[in-house]
């Protein structure tokens, strides 16, 4: 297989066969991670520039370190100390960028779609830089949902992690589903795996429209029918599961009168040791982070290793977004 | 030649000889950022630091990419968490890093002299340590006028861009001249190249004083009179015009009572597509960003490739400034 | 001699061989400072994350030019952009640099043991990963109270620094001692070598109990008596001082009603040229920055190079980290 996208913004229309060449080339990144020097020079001389129109520590640390990993040299952009606040539009900025002779781009933005108009203002001039989406509004965050998927295949099978692994299995999504880009994402991917997805959320945080949201598509990339449940309680979602991901619940929603208090909703939505005995024993339990210790998850379930994948992801996700960078520049797949 | 000046603070005084070697130094630079590997090892080992005691994403990013890209090290000041809020001098924070192992400081400060007093100092100390001003108050801000000049004098021969190919040529200048660093530095390098100014603005950002900035000094740099000329319309200085340089208009000049409103001034100032018909059929555009797009100039022409140099300019910038950084660094002249 | 301390958090219980080696560590590393390629493969493909929960530049900026002369990779962390805003525990804001593949970590945070949790964390997890005090609260600042050292032994044997030096030497440790991190640090690295150390300040600044700082210990790192005196009174302290350090006085203090201005704290405790004469005539002054010029210092004494050690310090900062960096590395003692 050759590797032909260019932007990395969706995963809604992604192939088998597109995420089996990002979990082969993560795989492979991986074990580069566990040597003493963790360096390669795939992208010597090449620019990757982080935009971060919304400011992340997290995300963007990973993004650096993965460009600094394929040896490209980094150029980040500040939110607050920008450009933009003399007035500048985010094309404008994406421009100047480009013109400075950026080879990559990596956006977030707090607005759905930003990633998307940057990466068609690139084809529209013609020029080879490709963007990746490292979050936009409530849309999607791929790299998070790839780094997902990443760390479960790779719990199923170390040395030769695929989607097709994931066939059958039954994962459960808690949390802030209406707000999460990282549901979103992890919706397409594991729905286009054969898994079966089973939301779980009250109902403030899961509008019935949902339901739709990935069964309705006409796109051809799920091999099988997209399987996809809505619960508005945690129960049933968790019932016999193979995985469960928590989402981060923002405080927000509190004050946006969507949730009553934290504390309730850790009575009905928090993963507890308990509750996860309706699982499959062998049951694992995911979360995006930053979490909050007693709300989506309790302290302890987060800080068991038996359990908890929560340190795994943010391993995987330098060695994934390593890989991304590195196909979207133009390396070999292996 | 010998490259023999250790700061870059003002062009008042370069000769055409030193224009000529930059303007040779950044093109041959220009090459190796259409490689690949945008990458050459001059300054490996080096550290330049970034001192911005006035906040600044786009002019930071280009030295930053222009320092990386000839190996050095660099290091970032931030105003803002910086100990300049402990109590400390400026002179004080320079000396610091000088004393870290700087080898050469770029600084931007919003008082005019700042740099000047900064490079003074380090001669004062005897040290081999060269400032470059990348923007200080109303005053100055050399490599902006340098990537400008380098911008149409490689449009004007793309292998051999020397200064004397301005020489005749009528050049009109617009906006906020008062208070426009990249105005005064402009008009330094342009008249110099024998080149015809013209400066148009309202009368409220261009006094009458302005008229001697040039043409009163006793400065041998330029080797025929220097001509500039005033405007408080903008329709004489376009009037077959070769190039057009627009100035960012600072959104405080209309609470300041210079200006009455945005769209009052694009209708007197803003270049259109309409306006350039009074220049010369093969003018071109300038701006040294960000851009109010529809206020400085029309949102179409702006992104014109036939009229706009914009995206250019930025390009020129990591080529320019990475000349400037190799010649202070002793850099051998081509 | 082999280097076995994984993190560096408090000099309380460091050995005089452990002194030893930091200090020759270090003059190996400042002759690599001195060449114009100031810089070694030592740490290649390793990361250095620096975790600033509280704001720095100076520190900051002498962390990260030791790491990439050291040519690891950097990752910074700035505190107000951070996760922490969104509810993260700073346990696990450290175990996401860590899943990120952080080989050592710099911590700076304005609660004391801050580092020395987020250590004993690392310990409990059996990962190799060392974690360095850039600077807890009011606790201890080790690398501050290294450099001063080095800076002071090099300054009596160029060629061979050693603890040892230092024995018999008086030196006066003068201003805000209550509140101090730096003089802390200070007072177990002079006292173990067996220099007499004074201190000198206002007794809101220098409360008795502070006689017990190090003579209490049972700590058995010092070979002899440690030997610590206090002044409420500065011309005591400087009574034939060899070395003089000027501790920097937060104006905060004023506002909490511990001093009543800092022209009368200048009056008592301001270190003038006149009031060196009471030291040997060779006495050097100290101090850490940034400096508040007329208050903690004259201002014409601190820019005298016949007294003033301050870009001396400055300087073997960068060299002091380097060292110890590589030593929390694996590098090898000379």
């Amino acid at each position: 297989m050759v590797w032909t996208r260019r932007h990395i913004l969706s995963l809604a229309d992604f192939s088998q066969a597109e995420y089996d060449v990002v979990l082969q080339t993560a795989s492979s990144f991986r074990e580069v991670l566990s040597r003493r020097t963790k360096k390669v020079p795939t992208l010597q001389g090449q620019v990757v520039a982080n935009l971060f129109f919304e400011s992340s520590t997290r995300t963007r640390s990973s993004f650096e370190l993965a460009a600094k990993r394929l040896s490209a040299d980094t150029i980040n952009f500040a939110a607050g100390t920008s450009s933009l606040s003399k007035g500048e539009t985010i094309l404008d900025t994406a421009k100047t960028y480009l013109a400075m002779g950026t080879d990559m781009m990596v956006i977030r933005h707090k607005e759905a779609g930003v990633p998307q108009a940057i990466a068609a203002e690139m084809d529209r001039l013609g020029v080879r830089v490709g963007v990746l989406n490292a979050g936009d509004g409530q849309h999607e965050h791929p790299s998070q949902a790839l780094l997902d998927l990443f760390t479960i295949c790779t719990l199923l099978d170390s040395e030769q992690p695929t989607l097709s692994l994931l066939e059958g299995k039954k994962i459960a999504i808690v949390g802030d589903i209406l707000h999460s880009r990282v549901a979103r994402s992890n919706i397409w991917s594991l729905t286009a795996s054969g898994a079966e997805v089973h939301l779980a959320a009250p109902p403030t945080l899961l509008p019935k429209w949902f339901a739709e949201y990935v069964t309705d598509s006409d796109n051809q990339s799920a091999a099988k029918p997209r399987q996809l449940f809505l619960h508005w309680a945690l129960d049933p979602a968790l019932e016999d599961a193979d995985f469960v991901m928590t989402l981060r619940l923002q405080k927000e929603r509190m004050t946006s009168h969507l949730l009553p208090s934290l504390r309730e909703y850790h009575q009905q939505f928090g993963i507890t040791r308990d509750r996860l005995k309706r699982c499959k024993p062998e049951v694992k339990v995911l979360h995006p982070g930053p979490v909050n210790r007693g709300v989506e998850i309790s302290s302890d379930l987060m800080d068991d290793p038996q359990f908890s994948l929560i340190s795994q992801q943010v391993t995987s996700g330098v060695a994934v977004r390593m890989a991304l960078l590195y196909l979207m520049g133009g390396g070999k797949v292996a």
